[in-house]
């Protein structure tokens, strides 16, 4: 076996993932285990592992043979969270040390303009990644605090740090460069980053192993749809635009952050109502979005509210679609047409209203679903545009665990 | 003759123009004067007039015996603005007194959401621009005292206002309302309300009789280029979306305006560099788009300077048609498919470079432009697409004080 340890350490948070890598030449990956270190710091703190059982790792589809193990106690710090997922995995039977690991595979959000491609962890990339800081002041230190623990719990076994950013690295000027003073990017490093990179990436790849092309030829439009959510255009394999942008708060609409507005706005609410740049911070990060304009930020209970005949619900599903619709057409302008459109992420892997109404009345551009196709639900991928749709639409599960795997082992 | 003036008052100018809509039922109109009162309340005003006299009247082609006056004087206050612009209508032969006049037109800026359309001014409809003022702080009250020391120069002489906002008031929900907090659009008014409203309509009913074709049955992609910026995306006679937003701010890029940004760049310069709100908002209005690029916010010199190569102003240029082109896409995705782009403003209307650039690499949406048609200038409607493209490209003068006459004249 190939082992190799999947971390995205958060603020209060830590999920990992284990997978055996030793059929990744042949694209065959197995995830040995998963898990989630919950609520750090706090008294409720909570730590779980789903795993398959030892005889069951030879294929993903035995989900039957699944098993958790569930830790309620109070988890002080993440050097407490990396010592309680260690235990568990080895509870479990499937690593006994972390010695037996290939190597280990980081999230790191922000790479600047530094990280064009994950990188082998050295002293000098953690210095780098600590310099980009006030870029993502609450991300990258928790990123930064797990790899620092991982390396003391785990001293000569390789780790690569994925951003989140360097995918969109690929960006020309016209795409990044913002209409602010040049000078604001040459010093203060103003510009558009994007984000989802490693689910762009890897929805991308996917989508041309099933389309049987290679991804050098390929147009895409990849619609990630989570509790964040991105849209990027992707030309023979690079990123050329993408809808997040210096922060992961531009673009589409999201659970609770806005998306694209008037950047005049937060000026109107400080002078009409004494807002301070932080209350405007927050709101537009944490009180918007989805959960603004209907009070929900979960996209299953706002489909249901709105079934009930809830308008504000009704209302945040449409504006979120009408979003994702001007976004393909914009990106299918960037790509002068697309071969596709990919559907990933939570809401986009799930949703089957959402998929519809982004691509309603698009017919005159090549665009149409078939709705009985989109109906269906599915762990793999689904094809469901229409007979006479001239642009593919697909439904791509993302693992962004797996591809920062597959990133790991490439560079080790 | 009927003759109607249409008045602009901003905060420190006065434009105005003379028409006679004596022909206005045969769409036939005449331009008697146009003029300027500067740098009202500096010691450097100045005022002056341009006027065809009183024998040329019947055409407007007679550009030759166009006459001009001027006066160099201090203009104090808006009052002394006006008798300066009756006094120099008086010399200039095309009108005598305030008493000729069957209506006057003014341009307000901000018709919030209670003027769907021109309204006769009464005193309610005051008090409701009031009202409308901290929406366009800069705009509103200078307009309004433009109205008020009309109103007391020519009691009597019915006035109408003409909303930058109006037209598109027909906006649904999905393009108008934010992914923000609701109550934030019930309270405060915060949602998109988009501007240039008087060029959008004008432009796009000119194209409907260019094109011979009825309003009702386009769907048209409008795009004003001035000093300020905007695309609009009109179906079936009604803009159905625009690119500013609750302010001019948002959309396109502009001569010193940001347009589209990350919404989060304003507080992250606030943490970096302690710049204030206010800071920020003179920095996003007055120091950022063009100008923020590469030094300069007009056009011409612009273009001068990256023919001479210089490598910052053929960056803006670059980034300011990407920006157009990803909003022709947006809007085609809006529509459904379009039937025209139009080009509008002063560099929509003499610019064949960013026509050219905005419009490339769109062949597989079916538009392209032929770049020989695109290279000559006219003061006519130019029809500039290639025999391939499937969308109508055409450049269209605007007429934003001939528009708010016709609508004068169409309300008294």
């Amino acid at each position: 076996m190939i082992k190799i340890l999947v971390l995205n350490s958060g603020s209060s948070s830590l999920k990992f993932q284990l997978f055996d890598m030793q059929g990744a030449e042949s694209n065959h990956f197995n995830l040995l285990a998963s898990g989630l270190v919950e609520r750090i710091g706090e008294t409720n703190s909570s730590a779980s592992l789903k795993f398959t059982s030892s005889k069951a790792h030879d294929t993903v589809d035995k989900l039957a043979q699944k098993k958790q193990l569930v830790r309620e106690s109070p988890v002080a710090d993440h050097q407490q969270a990396i010592e309680t997922m260690a235990a568990m995995l080895k509870e479990s039977g499937c690593m006994v040390s972390m010695e037996e690991l290939t190597g280990i595979g980081h999230r790191v959000v922000h790479g600047g303009e530094h990280f064009h491609d994950p990188v082998v962890i050295d002293e000098q990339v953690l210095i780098t990644i600590k310099k980009l800081i006030p870029l993502a002041p609450l991300h990258n230190p928790a990123n930064l605090t797990g790899i620092r623990l991982t390396q003391q719990k785990a001293p000569g076994i390789p780790q690569v740090a994925v951003f989140d950013t360097s995918f969109h690295q690929s960006m020309p000027e016209q795409a990044y460069i913002y209409g602010l003073p040049y000078a604001l990017y040459k010093k203060q490093h103003v510009r558009r980053y994007g984000f989802h990179g490693t689910s762009h990436q890897y929805v991308s790849k996917q989508a041309a192993d099933y389309l049987g092309k290679s991804i050098s030829e390929l147009k895409l439009i990849t619609i990630h749809l989570g509790n964040g959510t991105s849209a990027a255009a992707i030309q023979y394999g690079h990123s050329i635009d993408t809808s997040m942008g210096m922060t992961p708060l531009e673009g589409l609409i999201m659970g609770t952050r806005c998306g694209d507005i008037d950047p005049a706005i937060p000026f109107y609410l400080a002078r009409e109502t004494g807002m301070t740049i932080q209350e405007l911070d927050d709101l537009l990060n944490k009180e918007s979005g989805l959960k603004g304009i209907c009070g929900q930020n979960d996209m299953r209970t706002i489909v249901e509210q709105a079934e009930q005949g809830d308008n504000r619900a009704e209302l945040a599903i449409t504006i979120f679609c009408y979003h994702i619709k001007k976004y393909i057409g914009a990106y299918i302008a960037t790509l002068n047409g697309a071969d596709a459109i990919i559907f990933t992420g939570g809401i986009g892997e799930n949703s089957s209203l959402i998929r519809e109404r982004a691509c309603q009345d698009l017919q005159n551009l090549g665009i149409n679903i078939d709705s009985q196709k989109n109906s269906l639900h599915s762990k793999e991928i689904m094809e469901i545009q229409g007979p006479t749709s001239q642009v593919k639409i697909l439904v791509i599960p993302t693992n962004e665990e797996l591809e920062i795997a597959i990133q790991t082992i490439k560079l080790i």
